[in-house]
């Protein structure tokens, strides 16, 4: 996989070497940052009292942060700050369906970042991290919704990552046993590729007549979603 | 949430306890079963020398067991039997956009299944078991491909996890503050929907002229993919 400037590469540590498939690994800075850009829910692993838990959660990254939120009573939030955590963001392309179920595969985008959060506090800050998760899921939302008063800045808490030490993997395009012994099976080999999209607005049962949706939201109907 | 029938439901432990967001949580055996089933890649969150890796995986499920493999080389795998593992599955079915920042949220339905998994290691029980992911990720593969050999088999590495202790989380409908202060606003809420769709296959370009997709597989492409 073609690598950027080096200025643009990240960090090789213990945890972001790739061992294996080396080809679909990646220290590339570019690449990395798309890979969150493109997306808004990770999967934030931490150890809380012992247990390690793997938490759906939303996110939003400004090029060197990644920020995630979520009630200052929940568990994992609140243990993150005192812990390494991993946070991997996945998007599944595609099954590659070859000749041979064990080159069956999937192609897929997936950035694996490391580090400890630090707990946003400051309420200036905190307005504007909270911005990053809701501009990234929904452009536009921030200026559109209510911002969070003070009450409920005080009930959310932010963390914010750094996107320093992280490792990418990307697979993409056909199977790789088109040149195997298995072609003269006479097999279909291919990609089904799978793909996110944005359906129609549901308006809330309980909206007024009359009430349109902004132009923001309507022109994403029917767009990729990642 | 409603829940089922007393023996289908999830035994409660410590790290099953819903402790937020309650009218989100589940512990029906039913609800748990689905949420892997409409799917195929899993966040594998295992502990490696010390660090904690959030791995996306593929397996698949046969009711009461969930089987992931990969690489015989893969630290997560090779460390997977001697730890304690969270298995993440989570669809992301759309967008809660409500009146207010704080109310916005996300529709999804997730479940976290923790245990320490066990190495399969009999040939013909790995053979079964491969079968899973296979057929989970694409119905009518596993009897179209050709199968793993003896040296394939002993180059994977197949882990089976029980589905005895999970955590199932689900958000479904139109925002929660329909009825607050914030409706004053006049703004447009709603759901915008999340929609995973299997594209149009792309055959490898490395196969000869005249051969066709099998049925199994063109009959998903614009079908929903969870």
């Amino acid at each position: 996989m073609a690598s950027g400037s080096p200025e643009r590469q990240l960090p090789v540590t213990a945890r972001t070497r790739h061992r294996r498939l080396r080809e679909q690994g990646s220290l590339d800075r570019d690449r990395l940052d798309a890979i969150p850009d493109a997306g808004f829910v990770c999967h934030l692993g931490v150890t809380v009292d012992g247990d390690l838990l793997v938490v759906p959660t939303v996110y939003g990254t400004d090029g060197s942060t990644l920020y995630f939120h979520g009630s200052v009573a929940s568990r994992s939030l609140v243990a993150s700050p005192t812990a390494t955590v991993c946070v991997t963001v996945t998007h599944v392309d595609g099954l590659v369906l070859a000749r041979s179920v064990f080159e069956h595969g999937v192609n897929y985008r997936s950035a694996m970042i490391f580090g400890t959060p630090r707990p946003v506090t400051d309420p200036d800050e905190k307005l504007a991290g909270l911005r990053c998760p809701t501009e990234q899921a929904t452009p536009g939302q921030w200026d559109y919704a209510r911002r969070p008063d003070r009450r409920e800045l005080a009930a959310t808490a932010l963390l914010a990552l750094r996107l320093d030490e992280a490792s990418v993997k990307i697979r993409t395009g056909a199977p790789d046993d088109g040149d195997s012994e298995d072609t003269r099976l006479g097999l279909w080999a291919g990609v089904l590729p799978l793909r996110a999209t944005w359906g129609e607005l549901e308006p809330d049962p309980l909206l007024p007549a009359g009430v349109e949706a902004p132009a923001h939201l309507t022109k994403r109907v029917g767009t990729a979603a990642n």
